[in-house]
């Protein structure tokens, strides 16, 4: 397939259209400086900020969350920009390598060899619904794939169409009066059209949040494309937490209260919510848990779908032989149709959860946890073993003198990011930050949150031979824009192996 | 699915005792330090050196390749070896990011995040048939996915069945002795077992070197398992070459000489064989490109099946309508049934190209080359961008005071290496090489060769607050291992953006 080939399968002109304005906007953006590229999503961070106060008037009365969250999360999605005007400033993320020629190389002689990342190409991002603004239009999928130097299509969420309209107008206005290309940041709305578009040979890369089902759908799609691209989806995670007994019988009123606030936080639709909590059977703390979530607010969820989604979810878990019900919560349909929730915390024996897997195990989107009452609270390396494939997260409690080591080996097996003694939803955006882990987590791995995200975004192309005057700026020997650039010397060849053989 | 259920697609019971040796490996693997993974590389490499002349003797019967060529790739497979033990004991593959805790952080206080890559798990590496020793049993996937800490699985290429017995029991018993877990290597053998081993849930990863029909096959079982895998395939690449009339002018006679050597070494049975190469009509090279290839020794193909392959394949090219003969070159068939080839060098002018596409674009797996005769030598980079998709490598053969410019920005869309005025054969094992492309020259990115093939086969792993007696060494404060960490100090996220908007 060539640029000049007519895409069949698209049917919509714009699409197409749409597709080949990215193509035309990667061109000119593949040009472009970092410092020109850092200082538009500076300039569209500033944007989204200075319309924050109808922004987020929006987004609350289209997806039922709260104001101060929606705030916090407005500030998040500026700050993730001006995180990523920082590294790609700082420019480590090239990885730009140079080996000089080298007559003597141990395989014969070497050529002049330099490398670094380039751009992929026009990115296609799904946004996602619960998260509607750092993980949807000018979010962080977004954010690292146009510091990457890539033009991207948003996919809108149905769940908040016109923020999302909005905020595409303020970032591409904002990032094309600070001379970016036009096009550099697209909208497009329908699950049909988007499908098409992933199926465009002019994407040639896609980002996604969301259920496990939509994401497996899209990532089939991705991969049976005539050309397949990568399909980078953060998809369903359940999150384990690992109780010791010696960390319940320390602090168990933190825990029960920070439980609580996780579970419940946004109405339990992050992908981070714990969704099973292992702990010692006897743990003795049903009376707090139902008290603490009891006195959680009611919270309305994102929109009916997904509150007759939860509804049906927390009946089949409560309705599973074997488990009981610590805190009932509520759900309640409002006059427009809405769902308003209070936490619900159930619990099941390990043998009741073998017996109930299918039921049990599947995330529940939405504010409900399952306690997992083990016999002496130990074992928890195999269970995690047994019963996880893939989580984004999985945490663990316990105390100074208890040997957790296998569980954290197991943890790492399975999990993205693992966190001691507390709760995993809160995700900092920073450059160590990993959200994303083995399948189901996560489709194709890589990080959706932090610094590390843009990786997803780059390719590597290496030259060989070039004069100066044709190599890309991080390439050359005069280092215009100052990035890291690892040197291999000529002649260190002939020692590879020598520290390790000694 | 996790490691108790049964993997109900797997009737042969060999082939789960093997997956889950390797599962068991995996785990002693994942806690090694680099240097002791290093030592046992290094050890492999010696082991192989030590037992040279039966291994090569064994490839020139099995492959029909020469002495040098082998001699040449088996000291180039143990050279790949211990540059991937200098890789990890330098560490900076782990790419360990360590982000204090951070009460000022631009979000609210910041956790201790620590994150490093760990290895991805147990790795399937498909063995390719035209280099039984440098991308096979022990070669360059190999290498990488053992220096990451993962065991291989190897499915044998059915072309040296003996060499791969051999280089497994050699390469195996000298990790062993080393210190690494049993079945850190391992050999299987047959396209269905290969299949089905790929779909096997204990298989975290694959590694593929071969043609586009095979690839993509198990491309397509990868991304379709219940828990899609990376699929690293190498398959195949048309490696254009663009001549400049300057270059053709001033350079005829080395022009000639290179291009026939890269078509011809090996009997053309490279994935960097230049396929198609754009040089001026009227070039006046058609007598010395014949007399050069006429001089060429008679060489034998990898196999029967190969060879008659590349018959039907040559004569399609060459019946093509608008295809001239310009060094017919020569394919005999021995008593053993074996083919014997001397290079072919077909011309076609821009028109007939375009009108015979389908015949001439796809990749020729033999000792030919096609010309494109282009009116006047230029519009390179349209053609590239018209005829190409994705290409392991581009070479422009051009002279200072020629704008190539535009050209190269193509070819960099579009390959993984852009080299110039010389020839893609002879792939340098480097840490700025770039052995990948756009599909279909590679299906998931990265590269196959060079020391950046190891970033394939790990995963990042984050810890959050982790006391350091839990942390992996590489994250630890006092950094027992001595690798790189990047560290991102407290209180600096205020700042971020701000080189920016300056």
């Amino acid at each position: 397939m060539t640029n000049q080939a007519p895409p069949d399968h698209i049917e919509d002109r714009d699409l197409d259209t749409v597709a080949r304005t990215a193509d035309a906007a990667a061109r000119a953006l593949a040009a472009t400086a970092p410092a020109a590229r850092a200082a538009a999503l500076v300039a569209a961070a500033d944007a989204l900020a200075a319309n924050a106060d109808e922004l987020v008037a929006l987004a609350m009365d289209e997806t039922g969350l709260a104001e101060a969250r929606l705030r916090g999360e407005l500030k998040r999605t500026a700050v993730q920009l001006r995180l990523f005007a920082d590294t790609i400033v700082d420019g480590a993320y090239l990885d730009a390598r140079i080996d000089p020629a080298d007559p003597e190389f141990a395989l014969g002689p070497r050529p002049d060899l330099r490398s670094a990342n380039e751009p992929i190409g026009p990115v296609l991002n799904f946004a996602a619904g619960n998260f509607p603004f750092a993980f949807s239009v000018a979010g962080g999928d977004t954010a690292a794939a146009l510091a990457a130097g890539n033009p991207v299509v948003v996919k809108a969420h149905p769940g908040h169409p016109r923020l999302s309209e909005r905020t595409a107008r303020i970032a591409a206005a904002a990032l094309e009066d600070a001379g970016l290309p036009p096009g550099t940041l697209q909208l497009i709305e329908g699950q049909e059209r988007g499908a098409a578009m992933l199926r465009h040979p002019l994407i040639k890369a896609a980002s996604f949040t969301g259920s496990v089902r939509a994401g497996r759908l899209l990532a089939d799609i991705a991969a049976a494309r005539p050309a397949p691209i990568p399909f980078y989806g953060e998809l369903g995670s359940v999150n384990p937490v690992f109780a010791t007994p010696g960390a319940i019988a320390a602090r168990s009123a933190a825990f029960v209260s920070g439980l609580v606030a996780s579970v419940s936080g946004s109405a339990g639709q992050l992908c981070t919510k714990p969704g099973l909590v292992f702990l010692p059977a006897g743990h003795g703390l049903d009376a707090a848990l139902a008290a603490a979530a009891a006195e959680v607010e009611e919270h309305r969820m994102l929109d009916p779908r997904i509150a007759g989604g939860y509804r049906d979810r927390r009946e089949a878990i409560l309705g599973t032989p074997g488990v009981r019900t610590v805190a009932e919560g509520t759900v309640r349909t409002d006059a427009d149709g809405q769902g308003w929730v209070r936490p619900t915390i159930a619990a099941v024996g390990l043998g009741d959860l073998r017996a109930g897997l299918d039921a049990l195990l599947d995330e529940c989107f939405g504010p409900l946890a399952i306690l997992v009452e083990t016999p002496d609270g130990a074992g928890y390396a195999e269970l995690l073993d047994e019963l996880f494939e893939g989580s984004l997260t999985v945490a663990v409690h316990r105390t100074e003198d208890e040997d957790v080591a296998p569980l954290v080996r197991a943890a790492a097996r399975r999990a993205g990011r693992v966190l001691f003694d507390g709760w995993p939803t809160g995700v900092a955006v920073t450059p160590a930050m990993q959200h994303g882990g083995p399948w189901p987590a996560t489709t194709s791995g890589g990080t959706s949150v932090g610094t590390a995200a843009i990786a997803r975004f780059v390719r590597a192309v290496a030259y060989q031979n070039a004069p100066a005057s044709l190599l890309p700026p991080p390439l050359r020997d005069d280092n215009p824009w100052g990035v890291p650039q690892r040197i291999a010397p000529a002649g260190e060849s002939a020692a590879w192996g020598e520290r390790a053989a000694k």
